[in-house]
Parts: C-alpha cells; sequence; structure tokens
C-alpha cells in the first residue's frame, strides 16, 4: 500500500446517494436517500424540492432553526438514532469566515452531510537522535475509533471558541499540555477530504497544527480519551501509516501533511504530487465547481 | 489589499477564450482563439475539431511530434512570436509521473497553454533576532520581469532532470549557493494556479522547497539573473508581500505558503482556509472536474 491509499479511503463517498439540503440559498449539507425518509415526516421542518430538500423558510433566523432542529434531533435520538449523542453543537457553515447558518448536534452532523471543523496537532519532539512525535492509543472504550492510533491532540470544532482557543483547551484535556507550551501551537495549514460511511458523509476540514514539546515533557491524557502515549522515532511513524490502517483514518491525512511539511517526502516520488494535492480534495465542498 | 489578492491574481483567466488541443485523447494544453488561427495554417500538424486542436495522428511518438512542432515554432519565432527563445525544452505532461507526450520550447508553452513545473526555494536564516529570508532582485535586463523581488531560487523544470538536481543545479547558478548547502533543501510541497496574461496560459505546478542557510552564509548571484540579494527580516517579507505587488506575481504565493507552513498566519484570521485552499486551485488543470 501507499500514501495514496489513505487519501483515496478518506475521499471514498458516492454523491449520487445523497440529496443536498438547503437553508434559503444556501447548500447546508447533503442527505443520504435512505435517511431523507425521516425528513419526509416532518414536512413542517424540511420541504422536498425536485431532488433536495429545503430547510422550512419559518425558521428564518439561527437560533429558531437550531432550537426546531434540536428538537427534532432529539426525538430521532430516542428512536435509537446517533448513538453517540454528546450535547456539544457544531455551527452549519461552509466555513468559519461565515456566520453559522445554524447550529446542529455533533452526533447529527454527518448524518446531515454538514461539514465539520475540527484541530489536529501533532507535537514533536526534535532529539539528538532526530525527529520524534507522540502518538497516543484511543481508549478501548470510547465510542468512535476505539483503540486505534490516533493524532497526538484533535478535536472537533464547537460553536463559539477560536481555533487556537480549541487547540489550548484540548492540549490540556487530552494530552495534559499546560496553557504556556500550548500557545505556542503553530496553524500550519489545513486539510480536507469527503468520507462516506454508510448514510453519514464527512465532508470536512482539519485545521492543522504543529507543536515542538521539549525534550523533557510527557504527554499523558488527561480525561481519557488515550488509553496510552508513546514517543516514536518519526521513521516509525511514517512506516506505520504508510504500511497499515493503524491510524483513525483521517489521522493519516494530517501525519502525511507533517511529513510533506517537513521535507520526509522525496519531491522526486512519482507520488509527490498526487499526495500534495490529495490532501486537499473538495476544498469547496463536495459537488462544487473547482475553485 | 490581503494576501488573498495574489492568488486572485494568479489565477486571473478567462477560459472560455481558449480552445483545447489534444494528442490522442489527452488535453496537452490550451490555445487563445486569436493564437488558433497561426495552427490553423499547418493542417499537416493541427486538425482542427468542433471546439478543439487535435496534433496530427500522424506524429505517433513523442520524439517526432518534438521535432515537427519544435520546426514549426522556430518558423513562429522568425516571425517575431515567443520574445524570449531559449532553446530550452519542457516536457508536455499534466505531470512529472507521467512520460511526456513530447517536449516543447519553453518559450512557446505558456501560448500552447501547456503545463510548466518549476521549482522555487526559500533560503532563510534562523537568527538570534528572528527568521531572516534572502530576497533577490532581478536584474533590469531580464526579459521576463526586470527588476522585481523573487524567491531566493527559482527557475522552470527542463526535461531529463530530477526536481531536487533542478534545486542543486539553480542554487548554484543563481544564488551561488554550493551542492554540498543546496542538497539540504527539504521539498515541502507544492502550489498551484492558472495565470493568463493576453493569449498566454500558464496552468502551472511549483515544486516548493525551503533550504535553512548557516549565518554566515551570503547569497550572490553566479550566472547575472539577480542584479542584489538581501537579509530581511520575515515580518519585511510578510509586509511586502501583503501590501505590495513587488515580487514577481508567483513568487507571492511561494511567500505565502512559506509563512503558512512556518506558523506565521494565525488560524483565527478570517482569510485562513481561504489561503490555504488557495494556494492549490486548479490542482488537476484548468478546466478539469475537481478531484
Amino acid at each position: 500500500m501507499s500514501f495514496l491509499d489513505h487519501i483515496a479511503r478518506c475521499n471514498a463517498h458516492d454523491l449520487s446517494q445523497f440529496q443536498p439540503w438547503l437553508i434559503g440559498a444556501a447548500r447546508a449539507g447533503w442527505v443520504h436517500r435512505d435517511f431523507a425518509a425521516v425528513l419526509g415526516r416532518r414536512p413542517d421542518l424540511f420541504t422536498p424540492g425536485a431532488d433536495f430538500w429545503h430547510l422550512s423558510e419559518a425558521l428564518s433566523a439561527p437560533q429558531r432553526r437550531t432550537e426546531a432542529v434540536g428538537a427534532f434531533l432529539r426525538d430521532l435520538a430516542r428512536e435509537g438514532w446517533f448513538s453517540a449523542w454528546r450535547d456539544e453543537r457544531y455551527p452549519v457553515t461552509p466555513d468559519l469566515k461565515r456566520p453559522a447558518l445554524m447550529a446542529m448536534e455533533r452526533a447529527a452532523v454527518p448524518y446531515f452531510g454538514v461539514r465539520a471543523f475540527g484541530v489536529h496537532l501533532t507535537g514533536y519532539v526534535r532529539r539528538a537522535d532526530g525527529l520524534h512525535v507522540w502518538v497516543p492509543r484511543r481508549a478501548r472504550d470510547k465510542p468512535t475509533y476505539p483503540g486505534m492510533l490516533d493524532n497526538t491532540v484533535a478535536g472537533g470544532h464547537p460553536e463559539g471558541l477560536g481555533l487556537l482557543q480549541n487547540v489550548v483547551k484540548e492540549c490540556f484535556e487530552e494530552a495534559s499540555i499546560p496553557v504556556g507550551i500550548a500557545r505556542q501551537a503553530k496553524a500550519v495549514g489545513a486539510i480536507t477530504y469527503c468520507h462516506q460511511s454508510g448514510m453519514e458523509l464527512k465532508p470536512d476540514v482539519q485545521y492543522v497544527f504543529d507543536l515542538e514539546l521539549p525534550e523533557g515533557f510527557i504527554c499523558r491524557s488527561n480525561d481519557g480519551e488515550a488509553e496510552s502515549f508513546e514517543l516514536w522515532p518519526v521513521a516509525d511513524v511514517i512506516a506505520r501509516v504508510r504500511d497499515t490502517f493503524d491510524f483513525k483514518y483521517n489521522c493519516n491525512l494530517v501525519l502525511i501533511d507533517f511529513f510533506v511539511r517537513h521535507g520526509l517526502i522525496a519531491a522526486d516520488d512519482p507520488d509527490y504530487f498526487a499526495i500534495v494535492a490529495g490532501l486537499r480534495r473538495h476544498p469547496f465542498g463536495p459537488g462544487d465547481a473547482p475553485g
């Protein structure tokens, strides 16, 4: 296998299985045809069009949309949808620059094909014997991807926080990195992809951060989301990403981007350009014209 | 103005003014409708289709295409086309991974809308007082962009060289950087854009390299392409890119990519995602479906 297999896997989806849903003139997301029947039960909220769904025009303000849809989502959760309800809301927006059209419970977001944003940080150490990366293993009791390898720190981006604020918060919760160190995290880009898993669609943007950690510092889980942390020589991380699916699917792209930015993949590698271009597929969303 | 103005400028083009030209089933490039009349003079070489041009099927091998088209281009040069003839050939290929369909004189490449590849290197110094970047000014007698600011080292990518080989060669020619130092250059990604200038179209890929230079090292022009070199504090480079058009147009994107990768633009900057996505517009060529 190769790095490109991870890029293909993160971008595997069949948009023909989905219908767009709109808020006003803006596409807010995509719903799977098998899930669309559920929307059809609530014509007061979702009106069908030719091959799309429209959020009720009566819900004219973000707050009203959030509340009306939120109540419906709670009903669905009681029926067994959205197994990992979190009481955490994501903004519904194609980019964080524009005000959110509404907010939506995180667990429901991929069922509505709403773009989610996240922060992923690679904590690394420059040792005399070379670059090392802190690699956590996800707790076995996590609802999603239990036991898999993960980025040093990673978290979804909820409404109402700045990106760096979120990084600092997640650094402390996930890896016990104190604020004074976490604030040195550098924003170094973003990756994008569009991943389908059954009825769920994730046309997501992950903001990427690097954080150089002092040699003596030890990453430890604070909130129990990681079972363990290990400091790996970067060559081992490269081999594990290239040759296995041991990391949670989208974490591979963050690490491949780290390898590219740190000059660890040769420009003369025949896959080089495909890798670089592949880390930012669908930057403006699936189904959009190229920029 | 802002960084986004440079991205918009590098991507300014109107594809409706162009017609694709094909070699077999592959689109080799684009010709401006005003230039297409010139192709029409040589029906033995270029056959018109509905709204495209086809290179003669009789030219079945890359070498024959290169020679037959090359002789025609020399005729055109004698008529006054392609002011800066260089006797240097570029491969005609959508990416360097695939074998070239043919090769073409560099000066003619943008008239045929053929994707060109290049290497751009940022030479920087970590000083006690912060990051500094080596900035050359192009010689006043250069045929293209005379007197403008440039990337530390930059060059087109000719047929037959590896990318790192090309970087090492250009480092010596343009900045007198010896092989031993130049070989430490790190490939750190690629930028893409599609720039129109009159009848010329440049749907180009620039491979991006970083080279950390020792504090005492002085960049000097070897081949006379730069009039001077200065070591600038990175804050001055940021301001000059953000606020002026003093750098050659595509060099701005390479520097903006440097700023992103080195954590010099905040993730919470409202333009952040548009900048990151904008550095890799048209990665698979203009007019192609999104990846």
